[in-house]
C-alpha cells in the first residue's frame, strides 16, 4: 500500500474514468459495495481465497467481518437479493480497491485497485465474448496494444479428470502444476497415479497447450469425453465471435491456464501486457457462485488491476503529465474585489486560476509561477488586468 | 455501510465528478493515501479521535495499524514528507472514504465518503477565506443553495481560558458544554469554578454567540484579553474577505461551536443544509497538526460528507435518473459481424448500446427494451439496419 501523489494520482484517477466511461457506453451500470463484508461470503462452495488472506475485524455479538478480498462475490449477493427482479441479463461494473494479506515481504499488504464488470443472467458463448471484448476495448481506450488476452476454459480440464476418476486432493494437485506449468512435476506425480496411459498422456499434454486457435483442433484429438469436447466447442464459438468483431489478435489460448476450479465454471481468461510479469486483468464464468445466494443466473465477467495498468502505461510513456494552473491571479481581494467575480469568470470557461497568496516572506509572484512551471499572470488592480506572459 | 445500487451510486459519482473539477480548476491537486496507516499517526499531540473509534490491524513485529479515520492526517504526513521539497503553498484535495466506528446501534460501523482539500503553507486569512470560498462554491456547483457556513474561531474561547487560568478536563468540560449548547449545566459547572465574575459571564454567553457580523461586535466588547481579540479580528477579516467575494449570504458565525481544541489552532466552521440535522461539511485551520512531522506548515482545509450531499439533493429532487441505454442493439454476431463495426461507431459517437443477448427461453428485444425503458432498437441483417421507436 502507497501513496499516490499528484501524478500518479491525475493518470489513476484517468484511467478510471476511461474505463467507467467504455463500461457505461457498452450498457453496464456502477454500483459500489461496502468495504466490510461478512467472512461467510467469501467461505462458501465457490471460495477462492483462503481465510489467511482476508483482513478480519472481531466485535462480539457480531458475525466474523472481513475487508472485501474480491468485489465479484458481492455483486453476486447483490444481484441475487436487491436486484433479481430487474429485467435480465444484468450488466454490472464497479471500481474501487480489494484487500488481500501476503503473508511476507514489504508489500504484503495489498491494496488491490480494480475496475470491472460482470454480466450475470445469461449462459450463452455471446456474453463470454461480450465481456473479453469490453475488457480489449478498454485496454485500446487507455493507449495500451502490447497486450495479449489468454483464455482457457476449466470445464476441458475436469472432463479430463472425470475421464480419469480423479477429484479432491489428487485432482487439486495436478491443477496446481499444471497451471505452473511445471511438467517435470506433473509428470512425476502422474507416474504415481493409476490411470490410463492415454490420460495421462493428456494431463501430461496440458501445460504446453497454449497458442493460436491451432490448439483447439490439437485438443480436440486427445479426448472424446464429452464435458471436455464440450468445452473446446465453447472455447471455439467464443473465438469466432472475438475473430467477427475483429478483435482476435489481441486473443491467444491457453488450455493449462487453470485455476480456482471451485469458482470457475467456463472459460478463464487472464491478460498480460507483454515485459510484465503481473496480469493486467482476469475473469470468466462463474455459473454456480450466485446460486449461493438461492438464485440461479450464470455469470460471467472481468476485472482490470488498475496500479498495473499505470505502471504498464508508464513503462509505455503513455503517462500524461500533472497539469500545472493555467494562470497565477494576482490581486487585492480586500481593495479590488471585484477581482475574485474575474476569477469566478475564467474558472467557468474552463481555465484553472491559482490565486497568489502574497506573504513578506514568500517569493514573488513571478518567482512562484516559474518554479511552478505556471506561464501566465494575471495582475488585477483598479478593474484593469495586466497579463504577463513567462 | 451500505451497498449502493446503479442509480444511487450514477449520482455519487457525478458528485464526486463536480467537486473533483471545482478542486482542479481552483489549483488544488488531488492525491490518493492508503487505506491502512500506522494508530501513532492518529495519536499525536493534535489528536482529535480516540483509539476506540479506530478498526485496529495487529500483527507480530508490526505496529498497529488501523483503517485510515480522516485523510488530514495522512496529508499532513505526506506534506511533510514526499511534499515538503515543493513549492509552497501547497493546495491538495482528495476523495475518499474514511473509517469510524460508533460503538452503538445498526450504523455503528462508519463508512464515511469525503471529498475535502488542504491548503497547507500559508497563515494568512486569505488562506481561510480561499478555503470556505471553495467550499461555498463545492456546493452551489452541485445545485445546493440552502446551506449556511457556519464560521467559529477555537482562539477566541483558548484566549477566555487562559484568562480564567483554566485548563485540562475543566476546560474540556467548558467546552464541550459550550459546543452542545447546554446553558444550563454550563451554568451550573461555572459556579463550581473559582473564577471572577466577568469571565463567567463571558464563557456563559459563548453558546448564544451565533448569528450574524454582528456577533463579532458584541464579542469584541466582552473582553480584553488579546488572544481572544486577535481571534475576533482574524474572523472579520475573513468575513470581508468573504463579502468581497460575494459569497457573505452564506456564512454565519457560531463563536460557541469549538470542537477539537489540540486539533484546531484558528477558525473552524461547518455546513449545514436546512432540515438536516448532521453537517455536509466541516473544516479550519490547523497550524500544529504537520509539525509533528518535523515541518513548521500552518494549514487550512476542509471535508465535504459526500454521501450526506447526496441525501441533500434527494430530499431537494435534484438527483438524476439513471441514463438507460440510448439504444438496444440486435443482431447475429456470426452471420453478420460487421455489425460489431457498427457497435463500435455508435459508442465512439457517445451513444450507450446494449446488446441484445438472444435467448429462447428470455423476452423478444421488443419486450426486454420496454422493461427496461429503451426508446429504441436497431435491428442489424445484411448489412442493413432498421431503426424501431417504442
Amino acid at each position: 500500500m502507497q501513496d499516490s501523489l499528484p501524478e500518479e494520482c491525475y493518470n489513476h484517477r484517468k484511467i478510471e474514468e476511461k474505463l467507467r466511461r467504455v463500461f457505461f457506453l457498452s450498457g453496464y451500470d456502477e454500483i459500489d459495495t461496502p468495504l466490510f463484508e461478512y467472512l461467510d461470503l467469501f467461505e462458501g462452495a465457490t471460495a477462492s481465497l483462503k481465510q489467511e488472506q482476508m483482513y478480519k475485524f472481531f466485535e462480539p455479538g457480531s458475525r466474523i467481518m472481513v475487508l472485501r478480498p474480491d468485489i465479484t462475490m458481492p455483486i453476486a449477493r447483490i444481484a441475487a437479493t436487491k436486484m433479481k427482479n430487474h429485467p435480465m441479463p444484468l450488466r454490472l461494473s464497479y471500481i474501487g480497491s480489494v484487500y488481500r494479506y501476503e503473508g511476507r515481504g514489504h508489500t504484503r499488504h495489498r491494496e488491490i485497485a480494480q475496475a470491472g464488470i460482470e454480466l450475470l443472467g445469461s449462459r450463452k458463448p455471446e456474453a463470454d465474448a461480450e465481456v473479453i471484448a469490453v475488457a480489449i476495448e478498454s485496454l485500446l481506450e487507455l493507449g495500451l496494444s502490447n497486450f495479449q488476452i489468454d483464455i482457457g476454459q476449466v470445464e476441458f480440464f475436469k472432463g479430463l479428470l472425470e475421464e480419469a476418476g480423479l477429484d479432491g486432493e489428487k485432482s487439486e494437485s495436478l491443477r496446481h502444476l499444471i497451471d505452473q506449468k511445471n511438467s517435470l512435476a506433473l509428470e512425476m506425480q502422474l507416474k504415481e497415479l493409476a490411470i490410463d496411459a492415454d490420460t495421462k498422456n493428456n494431463l501430461l499434454q496440458l501445460p504446453m497447450l497454449f497458442g493460436g486457435r491451432e490448439i483447439i483442433r490439437s485438443a480436440m484429438k486427445l479426448t472424446k469425453n464429452e464435458r471436455s469436447i464440450e468445452a473446446l466447442e465453447n472455447i471455439d464459438q467464443i473465438y469466432k465471435l472475438i475473430k467477427g468483431y475483429g478483435l482476435s489478435k489481441y486473443t491467444a489460448f491457453d488450455l493449462g491456464m487453470i485455476q480456482s476450479l471451485n469458482y470457475y465454471t467456463g472459460i478463464i481468461f487472464r491478460g498480460m501486457v507483454k515485459g510484465m510479469g503481473y496480469p493486467i486483468c482476469g475473469g470468466g464464468r462463474y455459473d454456480t457462485l450466485v446460486s449461493e445466494f438461492g438464485v440461479d443466473l450464470p455469470a460471467t465477467g472481468f476485472a482490470l488491476q488498475t496500479r498495473q495498468l499505470l505502471t504498464a502505461l508508464e513503462r509505455q510513456n503513455k503517462l500524461s503529465t500533472l497539469p500545472v494552473s493555467d494562470l497565477l491571479f494576482v490581486y487585492d481581494p480586500i481593495v479590488d474585489c471585484e477581482g475574485y467575480k474575474v476569477i469566478q469568470k475564467l474558472r467557468s470557461e474552463g481555465l484553472r486560476v491559482e490565486v497568489f497568496l502574497s506573504d513578506e516572506s514568500g517569493p514573488s509572484a513571478e518567482i512562484l509561477a516559474e518554479k511552478k512551471g505556471i506561464s501566465k499572470i494575471i495582475r488585477y488592480k483598479a478593474g484593469k488586468m495586466e497579463e504577463i506572459y513567462l
